[in-house]
């Protein structure tokens, strides 16, 4: 064993080792940051359970990227770069994850990247790499980038067994052991005809888990008012955008709760007393013609829908809000299957995947 | 607690409660029999964990019905009767279970109806009960057969269950507990709109387990080595079909190993060795303008052709086999679900399951 | 099903259903804070899966407490009143838990009480309660006391298998269907000889969970320096001990970083960057003549040994820390068992436990 | 992944991975035998999920090794022969493991070692290890054998979680993972003190398995039962003692249910139908002055007393068995650990398990 390693206990995986460099990133300020960063945001006040956080994940996403490049066989020096790379990859997310990122003109990726460019963590981290290769594979570029960032990687099989496991939803247990085994890195990762059904079972639990977490109706009123109310102590100067990195859900939480805006005082205090906004009418995606024409409108366009309404019903504008689901992303169908030596993307070989790309889009619903 | 109930263990759900009657019935030896029946019969052989036995199910599947006849608040009689039935519903299984039945021509709800009303079983459950209300259960008839034989029964959930847990295939894992709280019992059992995704994932994990448990190329291979040597054994009077109810797993395995017929001897020692028979050629069902057609092809033109192939080849006819897949019945399809007050079938509700029912007939091959 | 009865879903149990009049209790702001108090105070900082809260443990010891009720065969409305007694045993918990009941000189009991009967939380329980019972309950009083409150109740059996599911500890997986299924109620809950092997394996758990979870060397410090904050915040009235419960761990946290004790604000941010205070010595328990005395100790002892030390080696003394383990208690050790109609306590029966009794003051140490 | 390497499901670990070789050694038809003998014998008609195999286990057992030699940075050739030499471990094993056994002149390892030196098994083996190196290995010999059999060895572990699994008896849940992560290979396997805790947990689960599965009251009677039946069998030259090792458990169960041994046919037929004998009377070890004393009483003084006992009651000989339950072996005690360098017996470092080697002689019951 020489020296002994050190090792942190997952409620996911048990216990993980860490290597010395490893635990020297995880004291920096940005990561331990990430302990108080919700996993899933606002989402335990629809699941009690999902009090996880961005630090476990982002720990279990080096653990599973550490498998895997294992498995593919790459050198150690790929393997170190994997890890780090897979434990920062989430450095730059703002309090309450993705909730904080729709009001923000910068997705996480850009915040992400500055922390490990421009903050003294890009110090510690050119002792062993270069920052921008860390960069790249934060971001799915090169050859090991779709390990990390890609259509089958190991960020969503972390989060799909991580957010099962808190919210006490089976649907998220994905077979990730026969994935990874099945992988091959040439050209993107490849995957084995043998862990087809594997990748069919992960698919599916996204699948699953968007209307019962992710995009549950719930979820996406609690997400309304608070972008809605972090939107204003933007404009309201009482934070800077740029700065949002450096904040963590404790901090949005005071604030919102004791600054001087009265908009965002009020949803806090509905949020911490779960006195909810409520679904008043749902319009069925299918109902439209051209469904997919839902996800193209505009957020000022929706804004002024809104203000109508409230002016019909007579209601405090900022009070009626207008929800359309997030577009059902599903890239895992774009994943290259080798099946007797050719290339096939996974949606032409699985009859399921091919079924679900069809369906998706009846999942979902147009509110108010 | 009154009188100490009895408790057996078992490796699904822990403890289970038996009353003092059901304990009777559990000691008579045709119920003690099913402790010598493998519920999947030779899957074994593919999945070494997979040394289940019908006794177990029997079991899990009471626990299962009594949930649920609980959950639908039925009366205590109600109740017992739904616990005896479950109990008793695959006690007419012949030896490795649907193995031997694929030769018999008797179903073996036919075995079992004989075995609960025409031997000793019968005075005893006269004691307590009409024989013929627990054939009807076991049939699916009556306005509580659907419980234990209908579209989601508990019969199918702990299968799922329970081979998953003895395979290792995860694929079976489903939330019985959100489809068992979900239920009604009117018109045979309607399902609540929010047990709609927990039925969904059931049949999910059932189209899952297909081809890699149940209908695996390897599974069968072995199935169909064993019903050539069991057809033969029949049809040389060394066992007889009707008495098929009373044999066990051991039996049967002992006449192939020391009887007379050289087929049925050669092929247990394959089996016992694990020296199987080789897939040479497989046809996929959607090469076939017609797919649906293949499965009317009758016994006796598989024989045909496969007396052709073995002299065009000039191999032994025994040892040439061709199979078809079972067909995919998938009866939760048809699982009646109330939204709104209206009644709608599954398939109609549910994009998923709607795609898997066009899907389904693509996984299978035809099969040399 | 008649009226559609609320799930709740939990990461331990699944769904668990909800009563109307329940649902309201949960909706009152007095519950709801305590979704915004960790069940494990800071020992995320040594477990990081440790995020899990109050509002779980309560809803979730509900749910024991109801399986136990219905086991016992008491009444529907002895079942719905120790339903809600679970559900507010631990309305009384100041921030963090535990950690902040250290500083205070009114025991969480106390306060649980109060919000039981001082506030408006007794508007709501009094359409159905008498108050008074519920007190009682929570404080293990009368014959329905032990349920939730006694040697071997469910808020002990919730906290061990929940903690064990958020930290990844095995240790802490308990057999309670095995437990709740040997209990009677007589004078107090008496175990069946059955159950005494479950109820062994649950003291084993705690036994293990002591030393690598909740006294844990580092959770020790990490509580150590909290408290020694709280403490300096509450004596310049920055706030007021008799108002804690109406705080949440945001606040404190908030508090701690933004009021004028630089103490404080050094601790928090400690806190927040995992720069702990360090370990220097550790006196094994059993190196003294008398163990158990060192339980004795005083507080301003204590105090009084650090001042001394911080003047030795010219420290500032409130950065000197002498912590003594928490006293071991089991009082399951205590529990009745029921032999052959004669009862004992638990501790003559089982060998282990027995054993345990004797060998658990040798598992502390003495540490600054 | 170059050349695609095969996989085993596992219902404990999943997937599985084995080299060609391995196969090659699997496909034997000695190895292929442990498929139909029972990992716990009897213990099925306790436990109804107790049906799994020294199959499953060998695999198991090769599983773990694999880890822990790799964990121990053993080279490639070492690890491989860790990993054949734990395939092999129990090849040996009689019908019904080691129920047969009990009454075997020659222990299970001698018969190991007998189809590992001295049939086809020897040749294929030849081809890339010497077979000595095996057979030292299976019997804890040399600087490897700690790993597959000592004090904490693999084989421990594995059968803990597997009989675990298919019981349904969570007291054999181990956390493998952190004892494996903290030993080294000294002069023998020392274990780090990081590793006490799972160490005593693995202890404390072997503790409680002993009277709840092991050596639980009715699995001392069926094993008595087919132990003197297969006595019989052997003096009546039915069966050859050396020739054990070839058989399996359907050949044992037909040659009871078809020899001309009457005794055999009853008691084969009880077995079958659970029809056993009846517990009459108990004596509590502890009730002897010298409680060791038991163990060493021999054979032949039993069967005088079980004579006698017959004759005062008028019963047949053969029906009356007085029954000692084996000597709680717990090697695991001896285990060194490295505390700040030096060597200590566990026994000394944990007081629960000094503890229990203490309080495990009053488990044990004396009983006709």
């Amino acid at each position: 064993m020489g020296e002994k390693k050190k090792f942190i206990r997952d409620s996911v995986y048990g216990d993980i080792s860490l290597s010395k460099f490893e635990e020297q990133i995880m004291d920096m300020p940005q990561f331990q940051r990430l302990r108080r960063i919700k996993q899933l945001g606002l989402i335990s006040l629809i699941y009690p359970g999902a009090n996880h956080t961005r630090f476990e994940h982002s720990i279990g996403t080096m653990n599973l990227g550490s498998k895997l490049a294992t498995e593919l066989e790459l050198s150690n020096d790929e393997i170190e770069l994997i890890r780090v790379s897979a434990l920062l990859h989430d450095i730059g997310h703002g309090p309450f994850s993705h909730v904080s990122e729709g009001v923000l003109s910068v997705p996480h990726e850009e915040l992400t990247k500055y922390v490990i460019t421009k903050t003294s963590m890009r110090d510690l981290l050119e002792e062993k790499f270069n920052v921008n290769d860390i960069v790249d594979i934060v971001n799915g570029k090169g050859y090991l980038g779709p390990i990390v960032s890609g259509e089958l990687d190991v960020d969503r099989m972390d989060y799909l067994l991580r957010d099962s496991h808190n919210t006490g939803v089976a649907y998220g247990v994905i077979d990730y052991e026969r994935i990874i085994s099945n992988l091959k890195l040439e050209d993107g990762l490849i995957l084995n005809i043998k862990g087809v059904q594997a990748a069919e079972g992960a698919l599916v639990s996204r699948y699953f888990m968007y209307p019962s977490v992710y995009q549950h109706h719930t979820t996406r009123i609690v997400n309304s008012m608070f972008r809605r109310s972090l939107r204003k102590i933007i404009d309201d100067d009482i934070i800077h955008e740029k700065d949002i990195y450096k904040y963590d859900d404790n901090d949005i939480v005071s604030i919102f709760r004791n600054c001087d805006n009265k908009y965002a005082n009020d949803i806090m205090n509905r949020l911490d007393n779960r006195k909810l906004l409520k679904r008043v009418k749902t319009i069925r995606l299918d109902n439209f013609k051209i469904p997919e024409k839902m996800y193209k409108i505009k957020a000022d366009e929706l804004r002024k829908a809104e203000k109508e309404i409230s002016e019909d019903y007579n209601i405090d504008k900022d009070y009626v809000i207008i929800n359309i689901a997030a577009y059902p992303r599903f890239d895992e169908m774009k994943t290259q299957v080798d099946l007797d030596g050719k290339l096939y993307p996974l949606t032409e070989i699985s009859n399921i995947i091919s079924a679900l790309s069809k369906a998706r889009f009846k999942l979902n619903y147009f509110r108010r």
